[in-house]
């Protein structure tokens, strides 16, 4: 599709990285949650490109994923009114740095890229897309704009950005980017305001992101221009060279860039964002019954209150219990109390490590 | 085999009738409990069989069971040291008193019938052979022996017998079959002692068996007479005739005849008895680990106390749980507080109204 106007359009990248665990037993490391319709009909990659397809606002999608994943990531995204451009296919993981590395190296240097994690929810998409239109101003000038999403509560489980001086209608200066606070802190924050989720999303013109890792992070700038000169072609698919690209250091971008760059703004936005990171985080997502109760599949739930129970397979049937999170798949059963479900993961831990 | 000296050998009659749902999902209508290795590896059927499998005392056994169960009961006691003599089929389920009066018609008149449920657990099977030593003088003097189990708590499940005067050693008559009590009086039994949980076991002569079902059930005899009359054979398959048996009412034995007759004994025993008539019972039964759990299958209980797990299929990873029945096979998954397994029949059936 020809551009129009003089508006230029936004390239979405959406990084389709990690193989976590966090929401086992839907999610595996060979089926990551951005697969899986965790929230709503279509999985959250679908989701996620939906979000950006409207083309005029957006060109083509690119996507960087793992390289294991070019048939999922073709499956989920089929039939999308505009398809991607540009699927780039990781050799192996290197977190994301080295991966919008990648992205930027492959855009036009005036291209405005919106960097995307795949696996997210974005519950007030209007609120989101006037986010996006209020950085635009600011990433024409080449500040590296991240997105910060307003905190509905003192959460212990994600980093923070606080905010400094306005910068335009909407914008601020990004003047840190905090670690997971503990919850004295996170309670204190929400309380005194200026601090907003740091959501993993970034507007900026590729050339900005390019000089920022150039001035930042040389070294995972450099191993990407490498694993792109020895790259090969197949289709949409690109494949960077892996040794070229597994000399990248792993780093989030963040740390790499974010972090160091005094030319970061900020665009708080409530949209009901959530990056769906546990169980306990889809529950508070999800449409409750009359008590309180998150079903969904093949699930009776008798006289049961304050549960997440979800089967994508066998049939489930609660009795009398409270506060439970229940999942089923074909293969596996998880049950753990709302509010702990991130002891799963290191139940699996332990799981794996008597099985080996 | 051929009988030795001139002990009579008992012929056991195993009652595979019932198709509940207590224990379900493992436990299903096409699949009944007794078919299912629910205490030990081997299927409830099978070990009943075994405790009445040595020769010296029994004779090969007759097993009445429904009419779709002959396959199942074929598989799960193929390989038995003793077979079976003789497998009634029912056409349609009439409850136990006309199985028992076919047994009784297809036996000789002076044969002695020890009739066991087919899906009971009996944890000491020493207690329980004592037991029926010493019911045999009183059994071979046309006395009607029911085996009284050792309460072991104040249960509300069951029905009891009461103790009248001593007729032998370690028998008694039975003065009284008492329906499932309430509380305070289950409490007041246990106290006063005297009272003994019906497990549903009994010795007595064909003969006698005959007599009394003349005398307080005739119409169930001649309904069993009938079918037998227009049966049909199969190598040990029995099929009775379908008219003639249906016509027969639906009673258990305890009430045609046992709480009528005045000629009845109990045998008290402690004998680690079960009927394993809910999960909960099975809990109460089962091996537990240090944190008081009952697992079995492919279970991961972490940090989780007080629970019955039980995989028949998927994997199962529990995590910070306390006092749950869980319980998976290839297609359900049952979750309910220990202590209310009795709620899931309930469950079940409104499942179907729901359904329909």
């Amino acid at each position: 599709m020809a551009e129009t106007g003089s508006a230029r359009r936004i390239t979405p990248v959406i990084l389709s990285g990690g193989s976590g665990t966090r929401l086992w037993p839907l999610s595996r490391p060979d089926r990551p949650k951005q697969f899986i319709a965790l929230a709503g009909e279509e999985s959250l990659l679908r989701q996620t490109a939906g979000r950006v397809g409207d083309p005029a606002l957006f060109a083509p999608a690119i996507v960087v994923a793992g390289q294991d994943q070019a048939v999922l990531i073709e499956q989920s995204l089929a039939g999308l009114a505009v398809p991607p451009a540009l699927l780039i296919l990781e050799p192996c993981p290197r977190n994301t740095a080295p991966a919008i590395a990648l992205a930027a190296l492959c855009s036009g240097e005036d291209d405005l890229l919106l960097v995307l994690p795949s696996d997210h929810v974005i519950a007030d998409e209007a609120a989101f897309r006037a986010a996006i239109e209020s950085a635009l101003p600011c990433a024409a000038e080449d500040w590296l704009v991240t997105f910060g999403a307003a905190p509905e509560r003192p959460e212990t489980g994600y980093g923070y950005i606080r905010r400094g001086e306005p910068l335009d209608r909407g914008v601020f200066r990004a003047d840190a980017f905090v670690e997971k606070p503990d919850r004295p802190t996170a309670e204190a924050w929400l309380a005194e305001g200026g601090y907003d989720w740091n959501a993993g999303i970034f507007l900026f013109r590729a050339a900005a992101c390019l000089r920022a890792l150039e001035e930042y992070a040389p070294d995972v700038l450099a191993a990407a221009r490498g694993a792109l000169a020895g790259q090969r072609r197949d289709g949409i698919r690109l494949h960077p060279d892996a040794a070229a690209f597994g000399s990248a250091p792993a780093q989030p971008i963040d740390v790499a860039v974010m972090e160091r760059s005094r030319r970061v703004a900020v665009v708080p936005v409530a949209m009901g964002w959530s990056d769906v990171g546990s169980w306990d985080a889809l529950y508070a997502l999800g449409e409750l019954d009359g008590r309180a109760n998150a079903v969904s599949g093949d699930v009776v739930a008798a006289d049961s209150r304050g549960c997440l129970i979800r089967s994508d397979g066998p049939e489930i049937v609660a009795v009398g219990v409270e506060d439970l999170i229940i999942v089923a798949t074909a293969d596996a059963v998880l049950v753990v109390p709302r509010g702990e479900s991130q002891r799963v993961k290191e139940a699996l831990a332990e799981r794996r490590r008597d099985r080996t």
